[in-house]
């Protein structure tokens, strides 16, 4: 079906997204196809826009269509504290949160000898040159619960720890958690900072 | 945040695709930014030519880049066998069996008393006119084992009952599939259906 490659070459495209296979792949074509003008169009348009505006922050590794993301750019920001998150998609989990009124450090993943990924490769010496580029008294660890998060947390802590106050967030029971459905380990970690009613 | 309105944007329009959500579509739009130029950028493209190519076959009602599809554009599958499916998607599924050799007709649904969809919606009147134009001699009903698909599969049935052979798709055990996990229904056609060895 020689006529038909566009809608193809689309469906390919759309399959390579995370969260969506060959099967719904095809169901989001259809579904654009059939808003083509209310949809398809619109997303067209908007996805070649952030393909030439969307960069990194120069400092701080934030996603955004300037070369110094909102949030580095705003004094008000430059209170002293800067959270160290993994990913992009977790400083938009601090951000959605609105309680985080510091600057971020994007590492863009974690150290791992096996993908020999280092240091360099994690932005952590930039993180050491903002220390006393931007007068940085507290640096928030927010780095996942992994074995590699842990790691790259500990090696950060080690390069900074005579310089800033290190903190971590605090683990324990999810809000509306329940015991039941929690692992072990956060159990045993919420136990172990039980605090005075 | 001003600065981030186009990627904002993006994740909104994302967030309207079919089996993505607010938090899926904000991780399918960090994965199109990292891969701007392998990804972001092609699927811009593609959905825009798309946008402007795409339409319903005026004969079928299949979706391509032409008047007419390529199905009903090829001589050979003019074979008076026409398969009659809800849905493009369901069209696209037949063709990936390979297995059959006809020509289709799309309705775009099934006849819903409550949504107030009626035959006109459904272009069961063009079904009716290809039966003589086409040299049609059998009509397959391909319609979902639903409600809806069968109540329209008899209107379907009664509007063409006395012009060509009538039939549908067998239903039975899917190859692969275990007992266990079937239905009633769908066991109990199969025992009705059942075949000597």
């Amino acid at each position: 079906m020689p006529d038909r490659t566009e809608i193809d070459a689309l469906i390919e495209l759309m399959a390579k997204l995370p969260g969506l296979g060959p099967r719904s792949a095809r169901r989001a074509v259809l579904h654009l196809i059939r808003k083509r003008a209310l949809l398809l169009q619109p997303l067209a348009d908007v996805m070649g826009q952030v393909a030439t505006s969307a960069r990194e922050c120069l400092n701080c590794g934030n996603v955004g269509t300037a070369d110094i993301c909102p949030i580095c750019a705003d004094d008000a920001r430059g209170n002293g504290q800067i959270c160290v998150v993994e990913d992009v998609a977790d400083l938009w989990a601090m951000e959605r949160s609105g309680v985080f009124k510091g600057r971020y450090h994007v590492l863009g993943g974690t150290l791992s000898a096996l993908d020999s990924i280092g240091p360099e490769e994690l932005r952590i010496p930039q993180l050491v040159t903002r220390i006393d580029a931007e007068g940085v008294s507290e640096v928030i660890l927010a780095l996942n619960a992994t074995v590699d998060g842990q790691t790259t947390a500990h090696y950060i802590a080690d390069q900074l720890e005579t310089r800033v106050t290190l903190t971590s967030l605090a683990q324990g029971v999810p809000i509306g958690g329940e015991l039941d459905y929690l692992d072990d380990g956060t159990i045993t970690a919420a136990l172990n900072a039980r605090k005075r009613v």
